[in-house]
C-alpha cells in the first residue's frame, strides 16, 4: 500500500490528524469530542503509565482513587479555581432514563432530579482536599504524597485527537506538606522528574520553568512546566507542576497541629501530564513516512518480515527466525515475526514504517544462503546487513543509538529555534518565518504580556529555570528586565 | 492501641464495614455512594489488576480505551440492555456552570444545554459496538480481543464499600468473532481465567456455572459466572463472561464479509470484574484481628519490627536488618522495616495485623544475642524462632504456606456449606440455619425461581458447569429435573 500521507511542508496539521489515525493510535467516537484510543495508541500510553509509575513510586508516592464526581458546592470552594474551570464543566442533573409516556423512546427521568448537580471532575484538587481533611489532624499524618491514574473531562470546543479532548487519561498527584519549603522543593521536584521522563524516555527535549501569573492553574500561587518545541515552530505544554500555597487547606479547613502545639493550614502542591504526551511524542519525531517512535515506548521494537516464494521457503526462513526471536525476547527486546500470507512484503515494510516501529530485520533466499539478515533503521531509512553471529548485539546497539540519535535530532531542532531579539519588531518578523521559542525581554507586566498576545498570538511559555539573567529592555515598553523569557504561539 | 473491631459473631455486616476503614481500604467521599480508595486499599487492586492485566495479555487480548459518555440513543438501540440499564445513570445534560444572576454562586448555564443528554457508562457495549463497526469489514478484521481497564457508574440506591458502590473501577473486555461457536468458546475462556485468578492469587474458592435467563446480563444470550462463598453463608458474584450473540452487532449495524463472499452479523462476548473483588477478598479471608492476606496480593509480605530500649540498641539491630531486608527484597519478597520511634512494638504488632501483613518478624536484644529472629504468621497467629541462616528460606516457604492455607481453609468452608436438599422444607431450613450453597432440584421455570426468590431471598447462584447431572424432581413443583443447581443467599 502507499501510505497516502499528507508531507508535513504540505499541510502540518492534516500530516498530524492522518497520521494517528492512520497510524491506528486513535480516532474520533461518536461522542463529541471524545477520543477512542486504539490497542497500539494505547499501547504506548501503557508504557508511558508503567515508567511514570515506577518514577512517582521512586520519588516515595502512592496511587489511590478518588471519584469522578464532584458536587458543586465544591468547586465553588476556591474561588480562582472555579473561575477557571465553570465554563467547561459537564453537569450531571439526573439518575434515572424512563420510558417516555408517548411511547417516542427514552427520556430523562424529571423525577429523579439531583438535588446537588454533580460535576464530572476537570481537575480532582476540590474532592481530594475534602478528604484529605479527614486524613490530616496531626503533623505526623504529613507529608501526603498521593497520585492517580484517571479519566478527566473538561468540555472543549475545538478538539484534537491526544491534543485537546473532551475527555482524556492523565495522572493527577496531590502532596500536602507542613512547610511552605517542603511543597514547594516537591513541586520542584516533580518538574524535574516530568523532564527527564521526556528526555529520557520519549526522546523529547524540554525547557523548564514556571509560568507567569496569567498563565498559572487555577487555583496555584506558582506553576513549574515543562515545554517542547514541534517540528512546526509551534510549543506543546507537556506538563506542569503547581505549588498551591494553602488556597485549597483553607478553601476545606485543613489544618494540622505542629509539632510546637500550635494549628496550621497544610501546604499543597499538584501535578499533572495527560495523553497530550502522545500528541507531542507523534509530533517531536514523525515523518512524512509516518510515525518515528523512541525505542523505550515502542509496543514493538523489532519487526521480523520473511522474503519468500511458497510454503516451503518460509519454512526454511522461519525455522531460522524462531531462535532469534527467542534470544532477543530473552534480552528484553519486544520482536513481531510478521509471517502473515494475506500482505506481500512491501505491503508490510509500509505498514510498519507508518506505525514507526524502530528497527525492521529481512531475510530473503540471498539472506538464508549467506546467514545474513538485513537491518532497516525506521529513524534514518538506512539499511545495513549483518552475520548471524552479530545480529542480537547489533539490535540491542541500534535501540540505544536511535534512543539518542532521535533525541539528538529534536534537541538540534529546537537549539536552532531558540532565537533571542531585542526590538518587538524582529519578534514579530520571527515570529512569522521561522517560529520556535523567541527568548526576549518583558516588563514583567500582565498588560504587556495581554498586548503582545493578542497582537501577534504568541504568549510566554516559561520564564526558564535556571533563569536567563540578563539585564536588558522591554522589547515593547522599553522598561527595565533582569532575565529572558520564552514567547512562543503554542498549542 | 487494641483493634476495637466488632467481631464476626456479634454483627458480620458491621465487621466488615469497620475492618474496610480501620484497615486503610477505602472510605466513604462526600459524594453519595461513591469510595475513595486508600493507598492501601488501592496496592492491592494495583496487585489484583496487573495479575490480571497478564492473563489477558497471555491470553491474546491488547487494551484499548472507549469514552466514558454514551449518547443516550445508543443505550436504547439494543432493547433488553436499555432495561436493565435506564433505571440506574448518571445522565449529563448540561456542559457549563454560569455565576448566579442574584450573586447566591455557581448555578448550572440553562444555555448550555446539550442537545442529546450523555449517559455517564454504567458498561461499554453500546460505545464499544458503535466503534467497532467502523473497525470490522471483512473477515480478516476478526477476531477483535479488546479489554478496557475504566470507572463505571451504576446508581445504587443502598451502597458498600466495595461491595457495591455508585461508581466503581473494573475492567470489560469486549471481543467480536467470526463464529457463534469462537466467541462462546472465548466467552468460556474468560470464566476460566477468572476462576484461575481468584483461586491461585486471592485464595478464594469458586463454583463455576451460567447463569439462569432472569439473572442474566442486559443483553447476553448465556452468563458465565464465577461464585464465591462468604464466612457469613452469603453468595458472592465475583465474574461474569457474557456470550452476547449477535444482539450487539445488530443493533449497530456490525456486518463482515465471510471468505465465502457473503455478510454475516458479527458474534460478541463481554466480560468484567471490579474493584467488588476486593469485597470478596477481605470477607473470604479475614478473622477478628483483622484483615488476612494472601501473599500474592500483599502490599507488604514481611514488616520487620524492631524490638529496643535507646538508639543504640535500634542501631544495633538496623545494622543487622539492613542485609536481611537486601537479600529478601534480591528475592522477589516486598518487605517493610518498621523503625519508627513514635510508636511502640504491640501497636505496630496490633496494625500489621489489621492490615493482614502475612508476616511479621521480630528482633529484640535476645535475638541479637543469639542470631534468631521470631516469625509470626498472621493467617494462624502462630511464632517459631528461626536462626539467622534460614531465615531467608524459611520467609520463602512460609509465604507459599499461607497462601496455600487460606486457600484451602476457604475451601473446606465452602465444601462443608454446600448442602444438597431435597424438599422446599429441608431447602428452607437449611437456608435459615445454616446459609451456604443449597444444592437442589429446580424445574427450569423462571416461575418457580421468582417463587423461590419472594419467599426465601435465595436466588439460583448458577447452573454448575460442569453441571451435577442427577434424575430428580423439583423441590417446589415436583416436575422433573435433569441437574442440581445451586441456590444461596446473595451479596
Amino acid at each position: 500500500m502507499g501510505k497516502n500521507l499528507t508531507t508535513r511542508s504540505e499541510d502540518y496539521s492534516k500530516w498530524y490528524n492522518e497520521l494517528v489515525v492512520k497510524a491506528d493510535l486513535a480516532e474520533n467516537s461518536g461522542v463529541r469530542g471524545c477520543m477512542v484510543i486504539k490497542p497500539y495508541g494505547f499501547a504506548i500510553w501503557e508504557k508511558m503509565q508503567a515508567q511514570l509509575d515506577k518514577m512517582f513510586k521512586e520519588t516515595g508516592h502512592e496511587n489511590a482513587y478518588f471519584p469522578i464526581f464532584i458536587p458543586k458546592s465544591y468547586l465553588s470552594k476556591e474561588a480562582s479555581h472555579v473561575e477557571g474551570f465553570a465554563k467547561e464543566c459537564a453537569v450531571v442533573t439526573h439518575y434515572r432514563l424512563k420510558n417516555a409516556e408517548d411511547g417516542s423512546g427514552i427520556v430523562v427521568d424529571e423525577d429523579a432530579k439531583l438535588e446537588e448537580e454533580l460535576i464530572v471532575r476537570p481537575t480532582s484538587e476540590t474532592i481530594i482536599w475534602d478528604t484529605y481533611r479527614r486524613w490530616v489532624q496531626s503533623y505526623r499524618d504529613l507529608p501526603i504524597m498521593v497520585n492517580q491514574w484517571a479519566n478527566v473531562v473538561r468540555w472543549e470546543m475545538r478538539t484534537r485527537l491526544f491534543l485537546r479532548t473532551t475527555e482524556f487519561l492523565w495522572q493527577e498527584g496531590h502532596t500536602a506538606h507542613a512547610t511552605r519549603e517542603e511543597a514547594m522543593e516537591e513541586a520542584e521536584q516533580m518538574m524535574h522528574v516530568y523532564a527527564e521522563f521526556a528526555e529520557d524516555h520519549m526522546g523529547v527535549p524540554v525547557i523548564k520553568g514556571t509560568k507567569t501569573e496569567s498563565e498559572r492553574f487555577a487555583g496555584a500561587e506558582e506553576t513549574f512546566c515543562i515545554e517542547a518545541l514541534m517540528q512546526d515552530g509551534k510549543a506543546l505544554q507537556a506538563g506542569t507542576s503547581h505549588f498551591l500555597g494553602q488556597n485549597f487547606a483553607k478553601a476545606f479547613d485543613v489544618k494540622f497541629a505542629t509539632k510546637e502545639g500550635g494549628q496550621e493550614y497544610v501546604w499543597a502542591t499538584s501535578w499533572g501530564v495527560s495523553t497530550r504526551l502522545m500528541g507531542a511524542l507523534i509530533m517531536t519525531h514523525s515523518d512524512d513516512n509516518g510515525l518515528v517512535l523512541p525505542p523505550k515506548l515502542a509496543p514493538i521494537q523489532v519487526v521480523i518480515v520473511p522474503i519468500y516464494k511458497g510454503m516451503e521457503q518460509l519454512d526454511a526462513i522461519s525455522e531460522r527466525i524462531g531462535p532469534l526471536v527467542k534470544e532477543l525476547r530473552s534480552q528484553g527486546v519486544s520482536v513481531k515475526y510478521d509471517k502473515r500470507d494475506t500482505h506481500k512484503p512491501g505491503f508490510k515494510f509500509n505498514e510498519y514504517e507508518l506505525k514507526g516501529v524502530p528497527l525492521r530485520i529481512a531475510v530473503g533466499q540471498r539472506d538464508l544462503a549467506n546467514g545474513t539478515y538485513e537491518i532497516a533503521r525506521r529513524d534514518t531509512l538506512e539499511k545495513e546487513t549483518v552475520g548471524a553471529d552479530t545480529v542480537v548485539a547489533k539490535v540491542s546497539s541500534l535501540l540505544e543509538e536511535i534512543q539518542d540519535n532521535i533525541y539528538k535530532k529534536a534537541l538540534d531542532f529546537r537549539t536552532s529555534h531558540i532565537t533571542p531579539v531585542d526590538s518587538y519588531d524582529e519578534f514579530k518578523k520571527v515570529l512569522e518565518e521561522k517560529g520556535g521559542f523567541i527568548s526576549a525581554h518583558w516588563d514583567g507586566t500582565r498588560e504587556t504580556e495581554d498586548k503582545i498576545k493578542e497582537e501577534t498570538k504568541a504568549t510566554i511559555r516559561c520564564i526558564p529555570f535556571p533563569p536567563i539573567k540578563e539585564e536588558g529592555k522591554c522589547m515593547v515598553t522599553g522598561e527595565p528586565s533582569g532575565q529572558r523569557v520564552l514567547f512562543a504561539k503554542a498549542y
